[in-house]
């Protein structure tokens, strides 16, 4: 992408109606927008950063052997009175209609996804049967200032799974704990796995949450046994006895970025969601679901990977993995030799499948292409100039130090696929 | 894919409270289910429909040079108080929120993109710009009875540009109607380019129908020139003299897919959407803006490919390309056999990336997967059985022969891109 052809979205000054890092850095930054409160766009940097997530998190599913589907925003107010959540959920978006029917606008799709299912399950050989989406869901949160942490549109990943027996339920279950753990630490977090209150939702339940210093809950997590749980169902203090293995506990700030639910029939109930046995005998149907908070990640991504300059995307989620920078001086015969160049390291970026946005601007100094660069956090930035002759300097956004490359290497020097520091 | 792990969502009948043949026949053959009025779920096999629609789309959206970007559903009521359409659109959907404001549901994004696209536009150098999303769109329509030809909700491709000047409006409108030409003709649809009026939008407007006979609007057309007006505009009857060529012009119903807008500066007037020149000089943006429905396109797809026997999908849009299908008979140490053959071939098949639908099921007759089969409408059915020995008997669903492949030929013999047939 050549970024004189890119649309420049990025500002000097963070804005001033944020209160949240991740929403004034991404604003900054040229990645989001602020609509109104908890409602934001993507701009085409945060898109990308955007779609990572969602392809990281579409290929786990797909290992799982989940179905991918869409179900709709829009959905009648009786599929939300069978369950009871049309006068429970207060954060249900309800909206009055030309034909005067009330409609929800989804925050969750258990009471849609059922009525769906239903349609696929008949016998037993129909399960289990796992089906997910990645949409925009919608809550109307009383204190939406979070930034993408917390919004009141969203993008989430919801997949629901169906079992024969609550054997099997549990077993998906423990599959989806693992697979939920992949798909953090490709995203390059550490997502602690907790236990926690089911909330609305039912008693048996996961949280994943990352440590980070602004996350809203509080977790008491052990370090030498990996015991978690929230502060919602546990009281302890820094340094009290781990309950599991007596070591001292720690008590920290932490983001919730996945849960998982054993619903068990509290949704096949309302629906009249059944199979028949092999015998011909009936049975309600077990369930479980399980989220992850697509907008919600990028925001928690922007809330670790950062400096006081600016962005440091991890590798998997980066807009771009290469930023090659070239810079003009006064000659103008020389200034067609470093474009000549730098064009031709383009090509050969682009042709071998490596993400490069090409910072080709003209009459822009030095200091300001680095001062975006290091905003932006694109991992690799490649500089090209009269100083770097016949090699290239090449320096990654989380190290300090610059290395002159060989064009013939700079290739296979930007392709190799580091492994994400976790300890952070 | 495993189609003995596939969800199975078609049913025997056509569901009886659709009056529409797309909504009627998507729905029984398992591509879509409906929640209520004007609403549907993707189920997996039509994800794969609207998601390769969006590919082919996002791909010419890039020749364009158009950038992604993904704006949100919620927006605020005064932006759309700035344009008058708060009072004056009547399939807006309005919210009321706990925080007691109201909320519109983008039925089109031109009130948020200005305010968004104004951040990136300062002076005549960040112009022309192009900006689109593919994203799910909500309009309160009063009869939503045509299934994905008219939703409440329903995904759509939308491009906004921004220029300095009409003439560079003009020209990128002019680069829009090839595109959209190419867009078509990929899908494997004849659009006819149609003046009609500008409805609220503009003065300015081109649809693209595809003639069908359940199409809702009725289009004057002279297959000698290509002139072709939308009824709105033109009283003319079959038979009349072409206003261009004077040839016989002929009336039809027709489906619209795609529309194309210029703005100008009506959207750029409230709210002071403006630009410097190069000598420091003010200026409106002038705009346009280019439509294409997504989930509406594959309602049409529906509507014109099928026959008595179900769904014909064009090979660009087909859920899969390949449906493998294995006949098992009574003797099992025969089915092994046959079981192997076919799981080599599907494994050729994946490792060729030619998307297969492998139809492994075991006690279920010929008959049925045959007319499942017709049913779904993938461009190749593959058979083996014991009657095929050492071949693959193969047939196209839009043909009637059967032809017997080697089984080293096959992989060629569906590989082989068809010219759409766009005689119909």
């Amino acid at each position: 992408m050549l970024q004189s052809h890119y649309p420049y979205f990025a500002r000097k000054e963070a804005p001033k109606d944020e209160e949240s890092y991740n929403a004034q850095i991404l604003i900054r930054a040229g990645f989001i927008e602020k609509i109104m409160a908890g409602v934001y766009a993507f701009l085409p940097l945060g898109l990308r950063v955007l779609r990572n997530i969602e392809r990281i998190v579409r290929e786990e599913m797909d290992t799982m052997g989940a179905h991918e589907l869409l179900l709709p925003v829009l959905s009648p107010k009786e599929n939300w009175q069978k369950t009871g959540r049309w006068d429970s959920l207060d954060v249900l978006f309800k909206l009055n209609a030309r034909d005067k029917k009330e409609y929800a606008l989804g925050p969750t799709h258990e009471e849609i996804v059922v009525p769906v299912g239903q349609k696929a399950i008949l016998s037993y050989r129909d399960l289990p049967l796992g089906l997910y989406q990645i949409q925009t869901k919608f809550r109307d949160e009383p204190r939406a200032k979070s930034g993408l942490l917390r919004g009141r549109e969203f993008l989430m990943k919801d997949l629901y799974s169906f079992h024969a027996t609550v054997e099997d339920l549990e077993s998906y279950y423990a599959q989806a704990l693992v697979v939920y753990k992949k798909i953090f630490s490709r995203l390059g977090l550490t997502a602690l796995q907790v236990e926690a209150s089911g909330g609305t939702f039912s008693q048996y339940s996961h949280e994943f949450q990352v440590l980070t210093e602004n996350g809203e809950d509080t977790i008491i997590h052990c370090p030498a046994c990996g015991f978690a749980q929230n502060r919602e169902i546990n009281t302890q203090q820094e340094g009290d006895a781990c309950p599991h293995c007596g070591k001292p506990v720690h008590v920290s700030a932490g983001s919730e970025v996945g849960n998982i639910f054993q619903l068990k029939t509290k949704y096949a109930t309302p629906f009249g969601l059944t199979y028949t046995d092999a015998q011909g005998a009936t049975h309600e149907v077990q369930m479980g679901c399980y989220g992850i908070g697509i907008s919600r990640l990028m925001g928690i991504l922007a809330e670790i990977y950062h400096d006081d300059k600016g962005l440091l995307w991890p590798e998997s989620t980066a807009p771009f993995r290469v930023h090659l920078v070239v810079l003009y001086g006064q000659d103008e015969a020389q200034n067609k030799l470093l474009q000549e160049k730098a064009s031709a390291l383009y090509a050969s970026l682009q042709s071998h499948a490596l993400e490069t946005l090409f910072d080709d601007r003209m009459n822009i100094s030095a200091g300001q292409k680095f001062a975006e660069s290091d905003l932006m956090g694109i991992p690799y930035r490649l500089v090209i100039s009269q100083k770097t002759g016949e090699k290239v300097e090449v320096k990654k956004r989380n190290e300090q130090e610059m290395n002159m490359v060989d064009f013939s290497d700079v290739i296979q020097y930007v392709s190799i696929k580091q492994e994400i520091d976790m300890t952070q």
